[in-house]
């Protein structure tokens, strides 16, 4: 366990993976801003060689990517874009068909810090859950697909989510939210 | 888009639907109050031609007018009723039967607001979600059945709702939220 | 209806169990702190007898006493543990599979007061719900394990569950909520 600023940070060898979700950047017509902005703020955090894809927004693709990174052993899959009400925005349910159990307190809190920037924030279906692995589990959590939006929900929860990975990796020494 | 005091509008021909659900009203043994208060706040915001309908509590009659309403065209039903904790609330059950896609940031919201004014806003059990239909999406809003309830839950989330409808049908030019 | 301070307290009569779900309580290796913190606070809201049972952090055997007890007419089922992100932590997906209305929020009211005290609230993914019943419900209450997190959940919510029991029991001349 690192610190910095009195924030605790990723551990060495955490294994994190960025998924853009846009059918405009799949099919290179449009540039990824999130992703990056992202990758930026994961770094900050102390992950090293975080790992990306960019997939169309399409629930059987999302669904079958999520599973294969945490089969590979990823501990944090942090997705951006497709979490809102347009007809092809479906990443919260392919995050839903592949997590055994939801995190349902992560999303309330990337929301109601949203609410502080823009009252939009209220349409943002973003969810987190748990993929069951062996030795352990993957955090999904899914961010908007706007910069502004992907930044300030990660924000939101990016503290807890070294304490959340130590958790999910069994070391459960801390009691303090079982 | 019209504009007044700075509020967002709906559009003109935004159609949409009230239902109040309530066993009471359904057999003309209890007045509905709320039903025409949601009505005008609706008509406040712009809405022209509000349609309406009284259904019992029953979970499938209820789905089958959300239905019925969603492919007749409805870009928006907003319930009133049956949200509770008796044994006859079934409105927010009905509404995840005929819901691919849920958007839980409004239902959160609704109770957020609600909590100004009562504790017993945790009870209320409304949930929101987009029924799937050719040529965009029909968004259901569920309120509580007190008129206090239903005026309250529905002002904490006018505001964004019609943007929710523009995304709905497909203008997505705004991507501040996908 | 009792009164004191201002507060509702629970009836006269009113059935309600206390569940800690723990390994190591289950194994006689650890001691019980929350389950005796959680009585204690019913107990000053008015509850007579609470009845207690340990468990061990099984999906199946959670369900099972879910379901034993509200056939045998408890009103209310408290649970402590099992709500985390540690593998073994599956108390909020038994819940979901004996109740047939969640009550989400309750849930939220119980993270938001979390939050208070520690970020890592957002990581409880305690549920709230209603199991279906000859002659009502029983509404069931997830609490984190900590006998902190416990308490503060519990006291986040004890304000509003004499009035849901009420409701639970059909008795609704108030339709505040409904």
């Amino acid at each position: 366990m690192a610190d910095s600023g009195g924030k605790r940070l990723f551990r060495e060898g955490a294994r994190v993976v960025v998924l853009t979700i846009s059918d405009g950047c799949a099919r290179g017509e449009r540039q990824d801003a999130s992703g990056p902005a992202v990758v930026a703020m994961l770094e900050a955090a102390g992950v090293v060689g975080v790992e990306r894809e960019t997939l169309p927004d399409e629930v059987e693709e999302i669904a079958a990517a999520l599973r294969r990174h945490a089969a590979a052993g990823a501990g944090l899959i942090v997705t951006t874009g497709g979490t809102g009400l347009a007809a092809r925005d479906v990443t919260p349910e392919a995050t839903r068909m592949v997590c055994a159990r939801m995190v349902e307190g992560l999303a309330e809190q990337m929301r109601a810090e949203g609410l502080r920037e823009t009252p939009l924030a209220v349409l943002s279906r973003g969810v987190c859950g748990v993929i069951s692995r062996e030795g352990g589990g993957t955090l999904v959590v899914n961010l908007p697909g706007s910069p502004a939006g992907a930044r300030s929900s990660l924000a939101a929860v990016l503290p807890v989510l070294p304490h959340a990975l130590d958790l999910l990796a069994g070391r459960t020494e801390h009691k303090g939210t079982d």
